[in-house]
């Protein structure tokens, strides 16, 4: 089972990331882009194959490495094989 | 409308982030995790309501600045405000 996680700054964290790429789509001549905000893609292979448990799991993954909760959001993505 | 990059290695491509990642999972005693990947998730607000000059534009975003194509893909999700 393949499992994809978003990590994302909460609303309000600043994101001088997001705003440096929002900055230089501006100066190549895209218009009309408003905010930018970057994030992290990360995608596990999974042995666990039952949706539950690899949801269980992939979550205790977030709280203890993959996201700092104080200022990022995360969002499970699951995908069977 | 919001644009959403997801920008990811391409296969083959080393990956040594995703790899510290897949070794900490280990070392935290997280079993049956494989292959890690990281990559970048880029969230856009955009003027243009119209999804495809919008996807048009965005497209032309990923091929100027937010991907790498040469070891980098990227996908495009469209979602309306």
């Amino acid at each position: 089972m393949k499992a994809r996680v978003h990590v994302s700054f909460k609303n309000g964290v600043l994101d001088p990331q997001g705003k440096a790429i929002g900055l230089t789509l501006a100066n190549l001549g895209f218009d009309g882009v408003g905010d930018v905000r970057q994030g992290k893609l990360i995608e596990l292979d999974l042995a666990e194959s039952d949706p539950g448990a690899a949801r269980k799991s992939v979550e205790a993954m977030c709280e203890k490495l993959l996201a700092n909760t104080v200022i990022e959001n995360y969002a499970i993505e699951l995908e069977e094989d």
